[in-house]
């Protein structure tokens, strides 16, 4: 999932000023403490090309809020650097939505300009919020797309950081292992849900990404959903059963997957002697086996379902059961950067939110009614919420599979029942798992 | 679309062993007829690495007979050659599913060769299909997947010696051009579909492939869909608008595409001073507007319905349209191997069946409730029945997108409503074009 | 070695019309016995990047006298067909001089068709030679020049056939094998030579490349080079020493070769059980140990000498002990089309002529003095001439080495001791092997 | 050139504990001064496979002390990291010699933590030449060659650095523009050599390379050479001239090479409206047609020359003609980092030494007579030696090509006449350029 911040302007509730630069302010300090663990060494180098530098996310964020804020409405708009422009854009010049395939060699400017950068535009914002020129509906709109837009950048800071560290013979660790938390195995029920004319899709008043709308109705049939995710021990079994050289479980794409990259284990699983180790953001660690498993592709997901004589669930059914529970699980803001054991006695889903993003079967398309967002055309700026917001989702809807609930490393505040994150089918490094689904019967 | 042979039992509708008999040599008639224009040194080659040759094509026909029907079945058993076993079977040693990629490198056997493995294979079956030792049930059904997947592969024959003719300078035809039929250019209009509950998949007590089953409901918006298919007229004004330079018409991953392959237009289009030429079975013709569209990617699809201020049908979408009309249509029994254009006047929705596949937006997935065919484990040669049909369809389910409808090169009797054709996005050398949707309203 | 036909007109000596007749005659007789073992299949695919299905070379023969003869000397000059002019040139629309790299997927025009072309050719010929327009010096030179142009491709179209047929699961043999020549071991003794002030470089009035011209001096310390050819039986204790594992002995190039090919042995060997096998063009055969060994690329040529303690020869040493013996060995007229065991007791340097292509460790660069072949320019022809020898060899002269001593399927007439052919070294599939030397103390 | 480091042990010159410490004391002082000018960012990125960060040539150039003196004579010898041992070593686990190809992803150690390293290997060092355990003759020998080794890396540090910061749109210097030298063109002229038997290879008593021996005698033909080298001036004659348009003046890979990377110009050139600019280590600047071409390939070398109706010199020409003059010109020790033009009225061969390296037409292959540099197995150590040295030079000996005379980057003292540097025929990163020879008459 490439940068695909988009909104529905109406549905933005308005805050006061103050109110909206305080939020700001405090997004911006949680980026700050996130890199806080990392050298200037550290920033300036990605190990994927779907990956990019801690410095370039920086920048990227900085240059979202002067492009699409501070250009069309600061009086007497001048870039912080005119290179930046372009060297922190997603767009590249063919106008294709990678970031710059030489974003890792840019060791100018260096992290502290980039600092810089960010500070320079952290004042000038807050001056214009305080006294915005006319149109504050769209200026406030816009602010607050991009601080969805940097929460999701967080989150790819520290996937990509963790990449980079899993890289180096040193095993270095982002954090130090906080105290390990009693964990005991859970067994994993099933939870029946009945199905029928079910709806799903945003339906508030706050924000949201279009894909998430129109709410619209879906047949479903009844199902059943495994009461807590799949967990390390679950997924060993898988291993050591020779689950990776049996092409009978895989997808065949994901059978040429596994043997072009001579995969026998997930992306951060490592055998020692006798031992599995675990390569996480503190370090390398023994293999606990009640943790949930955690960077899986769709591929290994699909396998391991199908070998357990299960399925992956749809988004339909996780959206449908996923109103019901509150929004409560093991995010960000924990600061553990790892998913949890799963919780002893929980009634309904555990786990369902925050911990790992969880595969479901669908391809990632456009809901029934989906329009790419645009603002009002009658309204002024609405050209550039349309740049800002681009046709970039629907762009996506293409080869991509959808995951659902969030994440140990995602912000809380970004997830909803009905957010939609996606990426293709072989990816292992965003911090994704593993929930069953059955037919009821 | 790979071998994917699969077949509900029980649904088999049994007839006498004369009759399955003639359709069996009717069928390989047919085979014969469309190899009859060829060279032998046609049928050695192959062009794609997704197509095959058509000597392997035959080989391939012949070793599923001979694999899952006469193995099982024939007393005192023994292969035409040893060999065959593997040259021709469409796993390869490590369980992939894929065929031999050195197949367009076995110039022996000879075709003649393969066509006496074809023969002897014919009276075997003759003989046994005459006086089966027992469970004729099974036998039969096995002989009846064994036909559909010789329908699939004349149709796959058609496709790739259109591939590998269309390589060669001398631009060679396949078949003599008939008489041009007059047209005249038609209208698109919009039908109105009402939506709600629709159930789709097949019902019947014949044939049918695993992944059209089960029978279930989905829940539809209302819809309209173009009364006929997108022509190379209307095509032709994307091209000339600059269609293939704008990436924002485009998804992210069909621009990449378009820019690695250096696409400005359709697989087989031609410019040649300033008239367009398409390679077709004829040879090289001038591009006739009224025809349909063919060969052209989801990606390519998708772009032109984006330009058009329209969208690609869903499956469900298509088939709650499709169980309301009769087949009929340009098939290949017409034996003109190319799209026809649109009647004028037509009711309904014209060219819904027949001409050219239709790309929908859908990914290809099982439907609720799908369970891969299997025979009933109690019967004997259930285990054959499983090889046979495998784990096929379900192991192809990501990243291809489901095509409806049959082309003019499409067996008719390949077609129902419920048929459900896939490939992935990139694909242009199938019989592919594109019928237009919009939501209702 | 692509083409690379260049001939010092000067040294051209001069025959009669008939009987340069004769020969252009014998000449093509020997290249359709050639094809006489292959079906129509067999000649219309070829199996790597660097070769060409035989009925390429058929078609590329004609091509060069139609091109280089009949075009600049027939009266009322017309080609046979257009498009043959570019589809069988060595030249592609960029000036590149790789052959087209579609054509393999040239199944058109057939086999037959491409006999006529040859059988135009020759007839038109015929009659051009018995009465020349003018100029028959330049004709007969040009003449001569697709003679040895067409010898170089029969050899070639055994190294290709050889290469697709060993690619065959049915294992086919191009001849039967004859009846085999007992063999006894012959032990390798070292010749001395005493080095000093030599002279290489063709000298005589006949036919030559002008890769092998100026005749200049080198100078060239006292060396010794081994009494035979490095047998199958020197080489597989090689390989059972574990040679293939050691990159102690390769060029960090050839350990990169070797590991990116995965290769544990020469091209054509096989184990099976506990035995060793080689394909050959008599089929799969045990592997002699008597033998020497072919098919060796300049990596494996290296290493091997490297692991035994010695080294490879330069040109210039091969050379020098070349002139000192009559050219005699184990040629394609011999029609075994495989290397013959050293005979026992033999004087001076057994199989330098024939068997196998000898690799030297002298990269392909120009002798000093050299200049690319050019005719006299105030003769009539001579641009067709420069066209038809073109920059052709000296465009060749960077990362290549010398082989030297012809192979047992090079035509007699082909060789000669000032006689250079090259490859890249990584190159197998040419009948290539090993002779030692050492410096003398 | 990977590191190749090798002498001959016993042509060693002696010198006393404090002068060796002396001089090892210059050349770290000489390394920490190049990487002044650069961030800790800088450090840590490179852009070419073949190029690795700053940070890892130090951590190898410490790496080699500590494994090849500290590890073999230091008394209860601990290494710095047991990490690094692998880290920094320049083979890998599976004995290829390329350096670890994600050491551009070592973020740590930091480059702070890396200088630690160095300062306690200076200190080690330091305390083992003053009191040396035994056997001192290997151990200053040892220390040479890590001296010799220290060199090349800091010429390729530099090398490495301009790429790096050429891929930013920053366009960022390295250092300041000094005073620019006034510069006049020069005329080219020609200067004649008798050739005959001449000696090429080292001779002396102090240090080298093994690939520079044994001396040895060669026959040359007589010669001249150009009196400068090729200019920008020169070189953008043949470029507008259509000169990478025309594939009769390039080699053939030299034709695919350009065609496959697009290349119309030098590897720094760039064309902004009407005018060219070069990128330096002083960042962007008008292209001054007085000063030599750099940043050449051999094909583009290879092109000119043959477009200028001269060719490249042999390395026995050059050398033949480089011992006459004294070791004077433009190096690293003038700090300017850029070639200068060429002085007027020079008397010999202006720029032979210094400025750039000059290609010749020699590939890069083993002298007469020459072995692998091998310690005296009898000494202590010997084993060491050997490893050190390894079969490193000899294993680089296939494709590639000599470049002679050293450059405005290298260090003075590496450079002798004899000093063979090689590379393969495409490195355009190195600061290579053009001599033209012809032969005499």
């Amino acid at each position: 999932m490439h940068v695909h911040a988009q909104a529905e302007i109406s549905k933005t509730g308005r805050q006061s000023a103050s109110d909206l630069y305080a939020e700001y302010a405090s997004i911006r300090d949680r980026t700050a403490q996130l890199i806080a663990p990392l050298s200037t060494e550290d920033c300036c180098v990605h190990s994927l090309p779907d990956a990019s530098p801690v410095k370039w996310h920086l920048g990227h964020i900085a240059w979202f809020f002067e492009t699409f804020v501070l250009s069309p409405y600061e009086p007497a708009f001048k870039p912080f650097h005119p290179a930046f422009r372009s060297m922190f854009s997603s767009y590249n010049a063919e106008g294709e939505t990678h970031p710059d395939p030489k974003r890792g060699l840019f060791t100018r400017p260096s992290l502290s300009v980039i600092q810089d950068y960010c500070g320079s535009v952290d004042e000038r914002l807050q001056r214009l919020l305080h006294s915005p020129p006319y149109d504050d509906e769209m200026l406030y709109a816009l602010t607050v797309l991009g601080l969805n837009h940097e929460q999701q950048h967080q989150e790819l800071m520290l996937t990509d950081i963790k990449h980079l560290l899993s890289q180096n013979p040193l095993e270095p660790s982002y954090q130090l292992p906080g105290q390990q938390l009693p964990a005991t195995p859970t067994v994993m029920d099933w939870r029946d849900f009945e199905g029928g004319i079910v709806e799903i899709g945003y339906a508030g008043q706050g924000f949201c990404y279009d894909n998430e709308s129109p709410r619209h109705k879906e047949y479903v049939e009844p199902y059943r959903l495994a009461s807590r995710l799949v967990t390390n021990g679950d997924y060993l079994q898988f291993v050591e059963a020779g689950g990776y050289r049996d092409p009978g479980v895989w997808l065949s794409e994901g059978w040429d997957w596994l043997r072009a990259h001579n995969h026998s284990h997930p992306l951060y699983w490592h055998r020692k002697g006798n031992e599995w180790q675990e390569f996480t953001l503190m370090g390398m660690q023994p293999l606990n086996a009640d943790l949930p498993v955690v960077h899986v592709s769709y591929y290994e997901a699909d396998a391991y379902a199908r070998w357990a004589g299960a399925r992956l669930p749809t988004e339909a059914e996780w959206e449908n059961a996923a109103w019901r529970q509150q929004i409560d699980g093991n995010f960000a803001e924990n600061g553990r950067f790892h998913p949890f054991a799963s919780p002893r006695n929980s009634m309904g889903l555990a786990q369902l939110y925050g911990d790992v993003w969880e595969w479901t079967q669908s391809s990632y398309s456009p809901y029934p009614g989906y329009s790419p967002a645009k603002a009002n055309a009658s309204k002024p700026m609405s050209t550039v919420w349309d740049e800002a917001v681009g046709e970039y989702n629907s762009r996506s809807m293409v080869n991509q599979y959808v995951l659902r609930g969030g994440s140990c490393i995602t912000p809380l505040k970004r997830i909803r029942p009905s957010f939609r994150n996606f990426f293709p089918a072989e990816t292992c490094w965003q911090f994704s798992g593993i929930r069953l689904a059955r037919d009821a019967r």
